[in-house]
């Protein structure tokens, strides 16, 4: 169909000023509701995770290095305006705040992972659409899990890793597999120092992102820090002791040193000593990627194409650190015997929710794009 | 005159050494007036902007991408301490200081762009030059626009763009236009890169920017953020549409995405509604894309060679934004009849009084280079 | 010995593992000293310095673009871990805090400068090893200099240049000298632009680096910033001086920017006048790039290789740092002739008791490695 993609080419254009027009005039109606008032040094945290962090993390394919920084600004701005938008009807319709702007940003984490899944096989114009679709469903999941499964503002947000993990591998499952051959798999030294130079950004800042609605922050900010930093050097020992020549892959350590992030994300604000925040980075490190040696060599047809091994980045470890939360929660309240298990039910039901959510929108998503696959 | 050439290049250094000796005896001088207190965050932000920000910004020639880094090093330190230093001689005459030590680092602004004009075609010498008569100029400008056209400290600095842009432009009308295939006008994938890279960090620090001299700061940085999403987002739009193959050139995003930015500082820290924040950014992305399609394609000969093409990402912005700010002003206080025509007058006259100036010194200066124009 | 090389390799990961398990193991029995508490926008700058700052310093030659930007994460995090460790049995043993989180960071500048100075010539294994055994003797080091030489918190601190740079000039002195014209000297110009934006992201922090533990923050703010910029402009102006086409070179002025830095740190909280900062910036920058020149010149049989120069840029600069401290002393309180001797005798002492400690321990470092030295 090479007749069909110009066209699709040149209605992008038209497709991103409706978008914003959209945003302008709901912004009118929903004036009043602003707060202009936020935490900019927050903001700022997570906007340099978000234009620098995930838009070098993008940038490892060669094809892709330099199209991909420039895009994945057009993917986050609409993603962060997406998200203001909802949170703006969300305080229409229930008159609370889900997480404030800086909240916003945090939830477009959601779709840069997604494109991380899918990077390379979708056009620009099915990508705008799923960034609109995949925030108006991340919100409607985080509203649910906040007042239907009682989850606290901080963990459904940490959510996010999973939602947008999954969500790209149900949007990936339906593409077929480019050829390990061919040029669009290829990478190149230049593009992997960008996308190590995109880990270290997202790696400086992950304290902020995990403390920023976390209740106690100097302690989220701290087991953040231990977590990532054992999570980052054991990488360097996985990687080694998985290579036959003993060299370290820069793709283990670019998922692994975020592994510890995002594990601890969920139970930042609760661990009350290092050692904990300490060995759950390094499990962390360890299920990144120990797992994908696991699953690459042992089950080769059960794997879908994951671009840039966002499962084993976002998805394994953020299961990982939402089952861990659940232990330290029945730890933590052993002695109140009777509301143990309600409440333990609840936490792994939004956890089951998030996932489920994300993997059956995903499915639909790409397939309602029907006949838009044209790399398929 | 390639006999002339090497002369000045071994005269450079010592015109380096007498600057710095003239500013630390000026500064022995001058000493007790010094204000040792200064709000350090602020002054990271903006000297992150004028360092990683148009450092990397001016880098999108091939020929230049290596030089102009350290080189913009070298400019950028020596138009802050030329600014310092006039910060000085103002408190020491008026007793008055314009804008403190972040508003010095800000005034540097200027000098960078006007070198983004002039990119490729002046010698070391007749740069540093052109950055002590630059900021000398501009501050006299501003110290007449505040006391004179009773122009607030904020909105003078915002002349900044205006001051740079038409400075940089009158000098490099006088210097001869390079051949459209010589390898100073061609640039590299790695080179378009760093730009893009550049461009990232002035978006992600404008906010800080536009805030600095701003009354109601939270105003100013959510304003900013607005105009700046939505410009960023039609920069790729309206590249698109004027494009013939409907690609995002780099070159269109790279301008348009800081227009929005440019456009609201005048009124960053008055504009009450979100919605017309986001118009404004959606009409400079235009101004910015438009502009530049329709003055290169409609009016060839008019054009004097712009290298980074600062008239459109920061000159006609500017021009847009400070008429939108004296719009904004008279609807704000219609009802108090008398004063507006006088108050209008004065603001359209700071604005004219800036642009004439810039292009006067501007003239004055190259020509005053006379024998030193050796590319020419 | 081809033979070895691969097992030493092999045993890098359990190496690795080993030193996570000691850490979390000791933070397990030291849980109750440590303090969540810190100041993380500090923590926050000195990070950026050793992850982007150093990481990419180090980056300058062809062969290690790549790795080091890596590897130094893994030296660097390695780093920070053992610096908290020994803090921690700093407060166990004195049950005083020598310098807290921020301090642990800061330590590990001095690891960052030694692997500059052997960078390409030793082997992971012998790196980490130097790492940790690095770390501890600085501990030591500064535990007797704060204890029985009576220096202060923030000056026994800015004596982490000092002895990174000689006991990595140290640990140099043993391995043979890489011939001038193999691979593992050349540098690319990709390499020399990421040095040099490593350069900036040091320059950027450097006023954060020197004002953390100082007393006055405020003030040491203000000086570093105008050493660092007259050394980062006397570093064009002497560079030009010394070459023989004029022409600026990127070595000189990566050393001599933040030469600066380093000698205003020692006294950056108690200079009371910005001429006598700039002044020593100026010194500074001199001494970097003319020092280099001449005993480059004149003692070629004297040198040592030095990777990154670190002795231009850390080693004479802190030297002279240190001894213009004593001078401000002796000039401050002259009025109080008895104690002055005194002082001036611990201050001195103090210099050369961490240079011979560094220079010993390197040496001795070095010779314990043994017949892992497989390069020389």
């Amino acid at each position: 169909m090479p007749s069909t993609y110009p066209s699709f080419r040149h209605s992008v254009p038209w497709l991103i000023l409706l978008l914003e027009a959209v945003f302008i005039v709901l912004s009118y109606f929903l004036d009043s509701i602003v707060d202009a008032h936020f935490p900019y040094p927050d903001l700022q945290d997570v906007s340099h995770m978000l234009i620098f962090g995930f838009g070098f993390f993008l940038t490892f394919l060669k094809r892709y290095s330099f199209s991909s920084t420039g895009f994945s600004l057009l993917i986050v701005i609409l993603g962060v305006q997406c998200s203001i938008l909802m949170e703006h009807v969300s305080v229409l319709l229930t008159e609370i705040s889900l997480s404030g702007i800086p909240g916003a940003a945090m939830s477009t984490v959601a779709v840069v992972i997604s494109i991380g899944a899918v990077l390379g096989k979708m056009n620009p114009m099915q990508s705008i659409v799923m960034v609109v679709v995949e925030i108006v469903v991340f919100y409607v999941s985080r509203w649910i899990n906040i007042y239907l499964l009682q989850a606290s503002s901080h963990v459904s947000m940490m959510h996010v890793h999973l939602f947008g993990a999954y969500f790209g591998l149900a949007v990936s499952s339906r593409f077929s597999e480019p050829s390990p051959r061919s040029e669009k798999n290829a990478s190149t030294p230049r593009s992997d120092l960008l996308s190590m130079l995109g880990t270290l950004f997202l790696w400086v800042f992950w304290p902020s992102f995990n403390s920023v609605l976390a209740v106690e922050k100097d302690r989220a900010i701290f087991n953040t820090c231990l977590a990532l930093a054992v999570s980052a050097v054991a990488a360097f020992a996985f990687s080694g002791l998985i290579t036959k020549d003993g060299k370290f892959r820069m793709t283990h350590i670019r998922r692994a040193a975020l592994a510890g992030g995002v594990t601890i994300g969920f139970a930042a604000d609760s661990i009350k000593h290092p050692w904990i925040a300490m060995i759950l980075g390094l499990l962390a490190s360890a299920i990144s990627v120990l797992g994908s040696f696991c699953l690459q060599s042992c089950l080769p047809t059960l794997r879908t194409h994951d671009a840039s091994g966002v499962h084993f980045t976002f998805g394994l470890p953020a299961v990982f650190g939402a089952l861990a939360e659940v232990v330290f929660f029945v730890m933590d309240i052993q002695t109140k015997l009777p509301s143990i298990g309600n409440e333990v039910l609840l936490s792994i039901g939004a956890l089951c929710f998030t996932i489920s959510v994300a993997l059956i929108t995903g499915l639909i998503t790409v397939s309602s794009f029907g006949c838009w696959i044209l790399n398929g």
